[in-house]
């Protein structure tokens, strides 16, 4: 048994505070991994203050998470010690579904344990990346290929970049793609980057016209401010896919129309608050889809890395201590970071 | 100019009654066809009644037409006096957009022209099949390779028929796959029939347990009353298609949450009323997509009639007289049909 220090909410209402977790001593086919970043994701307050009804207390939020190998056990054969090593939003999966079959663990059909709040198909409770250490399963950690310097600014990928980069690949973005990035956060500046290097064309929708010069260095070929009602119908029935990275409740239809015949809009943030319910002659008249998006798969997730270090992309961040951690929640519910907060675990010592 | 026996709305709220409309002489590349049969569409009534505020009065519904060719131009290729021919939901389109250069003229970008009340985007109104003859470019005329005797219950494939085979086409329903149709009135039995002569595996939801003999006349492998806690739940995560053909409002999510990972529920019919707004994790969980399709382009809708014509289809119908197409509306708005009238045209002579 391996104690580590951590930082957890004991209930929806506490700050999170110094806590300890014991891992498990690494077992055969084990990792372990003493985490240098770990970066800050919504889906972490979210479970931090028990928005989703299902967190088990105390809860170490942290799904974005490197590292380096510091244990391996006598059946690992892809990682040895002092490697740089990835855990993302999944520790484990049933591995016999059609899905895990596919190397689609995200959509597992008996549920993936998650890095975090695991058991929510039961098991023991799983404490994620807020911590110093992480034992984990070989198969569900990631190379990285990527520069030490980089290192911190790797962290988000393992969440926000897999988010953004897999509905990406599914429909599609490449050369000749007219691709449409809604939003200028954690996952949006990750989208319009990937989308970028994808070569597709990139048009970034922002309500905030501030955000354009940062929406063209990060990759974007247009940035069309959304409540502009001129430069929203200029773009009118041309978009081959629109990833909507937007979590608030907002009107699709606006959106939708901008799709091309049989073109897609996928979402990938769940609101509190139901969207107004889509326009179904929006769908009708252009063959167009709306549909939805889950992280990524493994397989994905190490191609998606790889890609990324082969195209010079990472995460723009503001690195915090561990003990900021509170403020930066608060920061973040008002889209005060750009554009992700990675926690040094330096700090936590 | 040839003068022709109809039946016409003249404001939303007078009955249908007898008319005349005038057809152009048939040019260079005109078919003039008589017509033996018309289907009744759900949108004639819509249309009749100004129910989607686009109604041009006075309006000759009916785009379910069959009958024999009387007369070609001299540029007329593919048909001859005597034959038999079928005229849909559409006479005309832009022909150069990239739509139409697919031969989806249906999402032409420009619009395409309805067979009745066509002028949406500019032009000369245009009359529909209730009528003794119309005149119609060639490459808008379909062929018939059914029998005579089973005329009259083709006319509903040229609407009904394709709106479902092309949605089934497009999202692969086949052998091995498990598709649902959702409804049973003149969309949702003419699914049925086609996807069960697709090979797929069909099950079939109504709302009404007496429907279920009737479903697997049709060709259901299963029925399942939607009303049906348990009938439902056993369907949980396992269509790869589901097509849904009810046009009232109601809960996508029951039907969501059937679809197997990457599974698409793609809507036919636009409810009065929006339904309430689908659930978002019921998309990302398992990348699903809710869809909309539109009839079908003039090459497709030839081989489904070609396709129905191989595997023996046809639609169940009730042949009424012209005059009775009054009390036909309101049996319809009560779903008093099995599964579709169809005018008799020589009722109107």
């Amino acid at each position: 048994m391996i104690k580590s220090k951590a930082y957890a909410a004991q209930n929806a209402t506490s700050d999170l505070a110094p806590f300890e977790v014991h891992r498990r001593d690494p077992g055969a086919d084990d990792v372990q991994i003493e985490i240098q970043y770990c970066g800050v994701c919504h889906s972490d307050l979210h479970t931090a203050r028990g928005e989703w009804h299902n967190t088990i207390y105390p809860t170490v939020p942290g799904h974005e998470i490197v590292g380096r190998v510091v244990c391996v056990g006598e059946q690992v054969r892809n990682f040895k010690v002092g490697d740089l090593a990835g855990v993302g939003c999944m520790v484990d999966s049933c591995g016999h579904c059609y899905s895990c079959a596919d190397g689609e663990e995200q959509y597992c059909e008996n549920g993936f344990t998650g890095t975090y709040n695991g058991p929510v198909f039961g098991g023991e409770n799983t404490y994620g990346g807020y911590s110093q250490t992480i034992v984990v399963k070989e198969s569900f950690v990631l190379r990285i290929k990527h520069g030490e310097k980089d290192l911190a600014s790797v962290a988000p990928l393992l969440c926000a970049g897999i988010t953004t980069y897999s509905p990406l690949r599914h429909w599609g973005a490449g050369p000749g793609k007219k691709v449409g990035i809604v939003g200028l956060g954690g996952l949006g500046h990750m989208g319009v980057k990937i989308a970028h290097a994808m070569q597709a064309h990139v048009v970034l929708f922002t309500t905030s016209a501030s955000k354009i010069a940062d929406g063209k260095r990060l990759g974007a070929d247009e940035v069309c401010v959304s409540t502009n009602r001129e430069q929203m119908a200029a773009q009118a029935n041309q978009f081959d896919f629109i990833l909507n990275t937007v979590a608030a409740s907002h009107n699709l239809d606006t959106y939708l129309q901008l799709l091309k015949r049989d073109g897609t809009m996928t979402l990938v943030g769940a609101p509190a608050e139901p969207h107004p319910s889509p326009g179904v002659f929006n769908l009708i008249f252009k063959r167009r889809q709306l549909a939805g998006s889950l992280i990524g798969g493994i397989r994905e997730t190490q191609e998606m890395l790889d890609f990324c270090a082969q195209h010079e992309i990472v995460s723009d961040i503001e690195m915090i201590r561990m003990d900021y951690i509170n403020t930066a929640y608060e920061r973040m519910l008002k889209s005060d970071v750009k554009y992700r907060f990675v926690i040094d675990m330096a700090s936590l010592g």
